[in-house]
């Protein structure tokens, strides 16, 4: 299967990659540095990286940047962080993704319990992640050919422990757990599913 | 109370002008018409709008401008009417109308049963009811000063019926109900809630 994985060089990316390419070719995408380099605020530039990847069985998206930090600089423009990135960058993968997607290929998005669990600092990760979900419901019942796509839905991330502070009483998801959510969503045969892999 | 009534001159906001007049100061807010014109997708026509209302008790927006049509048409460009609109056009009014509201005060949102229930066409809407519902859990722990919020989330409206085509099967949201979701999120004492007056 060949499997697009985007946000490569992050965290969760990098476990996602080593887990996945030894049976499987995987395409590392990133802002900076993997095999192909895109930024995925810009419809031009995601479309340039599918015409460089070509056709492909599954797209893996870990890239979700979102502005963290007080309410009180919460404006239309930091906003944005989270709107142009985390969610029309991963909306933006699946829009045109979807022209050069196999059939019965898939889309997993990640998403985030701040949909339902919000933290202080974090509303504009919330607000992103809930459209990303309701998107991925939508999409579901839209996309052709067999397609599906889902979101992965961690907590805070074992492997990010700077987070924890601002996730108190949060158990943090295992990488295991979370690479098993992507499994999940990639090789069965679900569609429109917010996967919370713990 | 003095509430804000923004969408004032649409199916919805026209039923909850006359609901809340009787006993309250409303301020009719519209694109076009009302007491004061603003462009809710324009973050200087709103933080113009808040100059004009000075200090006031609650907001009820039923402003939701999205992009609905065929599936293969929704792109980045598309996509923005349903960001700028019913999402940050609504986010903004919370972003800006904090600096106005008095305390104890309510900001009561409009989104809609396509964050959990899709319909084909309506994909751009979904994913701006999610992002909508889960800002308002996300700002109801970060608003200071006993300031409240909540979404109001129906189905498709009783006094839109050319709408029933799209949402078979789905029963009609009186307007009496939807009055009675936002009365609950005005007078009463929740928040971060989504309300279903259904």
């Amino acid at each position: 299967m060949k499997i697009i994985i985007v946000g490569a060089t992050g965290t969760m990316g990098k476990y996602l990659v080593s887990a996945f390419e030894k049976e499987h070719e995987v395409v590392r995408v990133a802002s900076n540095g993997g095999d192909i380099r895109s930024d995925i605020t810009s419809a031009a530039s995601i479309e340039n990286l599918f015409r460089q990847t070509g056709a492909f069985d599954a797209l893996i998206s870990t890239a979700g940047p979102t502005y963290v930090g007080p309410w009180i600089n919460l404006t239309d423009k930091t906003f944005r962080k989270g709107v142009e990135g985390k969610m029309m960058g991963q909306i933006n993968l699946v829009l045109i993704g979807q022209h050069y997607i196999n059939p019965k290929g898939s889309f997993t998005l990640i998403s985030g319990a701040l949909t339902y669990d919000p933290q202080i600092n974090f509303a504009n990760a919330s607000a992103a992640n809930g459209a990303v979900e309701a998107f991925v419901r939508a999409a579901a019942i839209e996309l052709q050919m067999g397609i599906r796509i889902n979101a992965v839905s961690p907590t805070v991330i074992e492997n990010s422990p700077q987070y924890f502070p601002y996730f108190p009483g949060d158990i943090p998801v295992t990488m295991q757990q979370l690479e098993y959510g992507f499994r999940k969503s990639v090789f069965g045969a679900n569609t429109g599913q917010v996967i919370r892999p713990y």
